[in-house]
């Protein structure tokens, strides 16, 4: 595959899978205000979602739509990172998952809002001004739940050591990286960032970083996906697949 | 629908229902011996799905397999009673789930084995054999879990106050048995049976039977099912959906 679609492919996925995990809590959510604020996140990176799919199938050039990159894939051609399929278990996972993750989403979209590539430039643009939100909003509640009672200390404190083994692959470059220079986003930078964040955050959340630097990997390259992906994708897909083609 | 169809139908779909939900257990069971005894209880109710379906296909008359009639339905076009599509709950739950089951079952299959239709005669002979077995064993486990510890008991008897709404369905007959003399089994012989059985077991089990005849019902006839049967079709029939007509 060319690295400029596979990278779109990252993108998009990330986007894509985190957003149905969000969509999950539709109507489940513990207070109402909650829920509606997930559904808006969720809301935000489909909309993401439909700008990086439709513009990797311009650029794989086969004539596949945002929908169809959706839709239409199996599991092994996936380019989501690991920490986004992860299950949403309970509220304070959710939330720990999407402060994990927007911590390090802003910072890349930041970068890639200079890319040598006006598209890319413009999407990036766009998300990073709802992702800054995600992550203000996002590390209230981390803080919020993790400087809280000694139960959502406990639940906030198990999040953070069942999610960080899927943090680093976030910041592994690879030839993909490699061979867009001057779009793809120095690593270095982007963990610098995401690395200040975490210690403001967690020192105010009062919860301790795993001293571990071990990272599963595996999605952002398609090698590997945890047994999640799958089982969501049935849901996720059913429709398409037991209807192909159809339309509101 | 013609009766016939449907009457099949509602065999085949309650054993691939159950017979699917009982898999899920596969490589989760408590111990080795009971994840073992629970697949093979699940193979023979997909053996049994497979004759009772194949049967539906052909009295149908519209080529249909009993793979597509598995595969290929909608939830709206299932007719298992909503017993067997509830969820696994904890294995206390599964298995109050499948004495509940078998205890209609043998004697719903022993009376068919009487039935004026050679075919479905010789189906029900074939499976009353192994639903014998599946009613001894889940009858014993009921009994050792119920009558076993303070926990044991408890989850029993939250097991049975979660299922019993969705026993009566199961004995409610209507125009489709109506239109079946000599096929569809005489409900109240049934339910006297099954009456015997339950008293017997629950009380050896040390639990209390709810002093309910409410019934949810819709699953048999298709009309209304729990949203847990969706959820399950997504799961099931992703590969035959995402891959049509492929074959091992």
């Amino acid at each position: 595959m060319a690295p400029n679609v596979e990278f779109l492919l990252r993108l998009g996925d990330n986007a894509l899978v985190l957003g149905h995990r969000l969509s999950e809590w539709c109507g489940h959510a513990p207070v109402l205000e909650e829920d509606i604020a997930l559904a808006n996140v969720a809301l935000d990176l489909i909309g993401q979602t439909q700008l990086w799919l439709e513009l990797a199938g311009e650029a794989e050039g086969e004539g596949r739509s945002a929908d169809d990159l959706a839709f239409l894939r199996d599991a092994w051609d996936f380019r989501n990172a690991l920490l986004v399929e992860q299950p949403n278990g309970d509220f304070g996972q959710t939330m720990m998952r999407q402060f994990l993750f927007d911590a390090w989403h802003k910072p890349y979209l930041t970068a890639l809002t200079g890319a040598k590539d006006d598209k890319i430039a413009a999407i990036a643009d766009k998300a990073v001004k709802e992702v800054t939100y995600h992550l203000e909003r996002s590390s209230d509640v981390v803080i919020a739940l993790g400087d809280g009672t000694d139960e959502s200390h406990g639940r906030m404190q198990t999040a953070l050591d069942r999610l960080w083994p899927y943090v680093g692959e976030l910041f592994i470059p690879d030839a993909v990286d490699a061979a867009l220079p001057g779009i793809a986003p120095d690593m270095d930078k982007v963990r610098s960032s995401f690395d200040t964040t975490l210690a403001s955050v967690m020192n105010d959340a009062t919860l301790t970083v795993p001293d571990s630097n071990f990272a599963h990997k595996g999605g952002r390259t398609g090698a590997r996906h945890s047994e999640h992906l799958g089982h969501m994708l049935t849901q996720m897909q059913w429709l398409q697949r037991a209807y192909p083609g159809a339309t509101w």
